[in-house]
């Protein structure tokens, strides 16, 4: 298949690009760096992206920006960057793909865990997350051509410990590179609208 | 108690108000009619009714615009509609109102099943619908003061079958008069964080 990354340069994007180029042409997108660069909050960007890559076999999102804070200090723009960015961004990355993807082709977004099991400093995170998971859960029973679209919810990265590890307090830390598995069952499988968490044990 | 009750001159909150003036002062808020009006979507007005109702003891809100539509047509405007409206209109109402509310007081808020049980033409609804109920379970980590936020995500409502029901075949209806004890059920209980379903039987 011809599998588009986007956030193909992040911590989970290249445990996820390492795990699909090995039986894939992979598409490396990131924001600033990658083959292509696009800005998912800019629907005129995904746009563009999609034009110079044609036509491609699945998409995986492992990228989208989102705040953190205490709850009482999150400000009208720091909820908009998570509704802008992580969840409107990834929303248009399918709708807009719908138009090039070929027929059965999938998408896979990235929400997580605190979609379920939150976290203090987390709600503009959760909120966002659960919207993504429910979106897909829809957006599933609409697509056309036999198109799919999962989410992956993985709890923190064993790479991402030093730096969320505090807020994260407490859940078992998973490799990126087994998160990065949960992303081959979405496009290689036939899953469609449902979320794959990827738990730690606790 | 004193409560609020956001849209309470509409389907759900009329049923909501009979519901809850049995046995507390309420404060019935419109977008257009009710005691006092309100935009959700502008936190301005939103701060504007708090200054005007003063201290309170419970909110309940049964509004929200969110756009229904096939998904390959819903425009970014439409999406954001729910975005604004429904979604952070709510969010708003909480964190604008926890400045307000006295201790141990509590929020509900209105999603909608469509969050578990996603139907076509649905899927803005669903995105907000689920985002709210993973807002809740996450605000509710953090509210200080013993201050509560519940969900109530009923199915369709006898009252509406007549304008959605085709939307939603197969879907039982309840009655607005039975979805309304979930906003007692939250706003008296002790629960918090949660999603009370108001599922028909199918």
């Amino acid at each position: 298949m011809k599998i588009i990354i986007v956030g193909a340069t992040g911590t989970l994007g290249t445990a996820v690009t390492a795990e699909l180029e090995k039986d894939h042409e992979v598409v490396k997108v990131g924001f600033e760096d990658g083959d292509i660069q696009v800005d998912i909050a800019d629907i005129a960007s995904i746009r563009a992206m999609y034009d110079k890559i044609g036509s491609f076999d699945a998409l995986v999102s492992a990228t989208g920006a989102v705040h953190f804070g205490p709850l009482g200090d999150i400000t009208q723009d720091e909820w908009q960057l998570g509704l802008d960015n992580k969840l409107m961004g990834q929303i248009n990355l399918v709708m807009e793909g719908a138009k090039h993807i070929t027929d059965g082709g999938s998408f896979t977004l990235t929400a997580g865990i605190i979609s379920q099991d939150p976290i203090c400093y987390g709600a503009a995170a959760t909120t966002v997350c659960a919207a993504l998971e429910g979106f897909a859960a829809a957006a599933a029973l609409e697509l056309p051509r036999g198109i799919r679209v999962n989410v992956v919810s993985p709890t923190i990265l064993e790479e991402s410990v030093h730096l969320f590890g505090a807020a994260f307090a407490g859940f078992e830390p998973v490799p990126a590179a087994v998160a990065a598995k949960a992303f081959r069952k979405s496009a290689e499988g036939a899953k469609n609208g449902e979320t794959i968490y990827v738990h730690g044990r606790t």
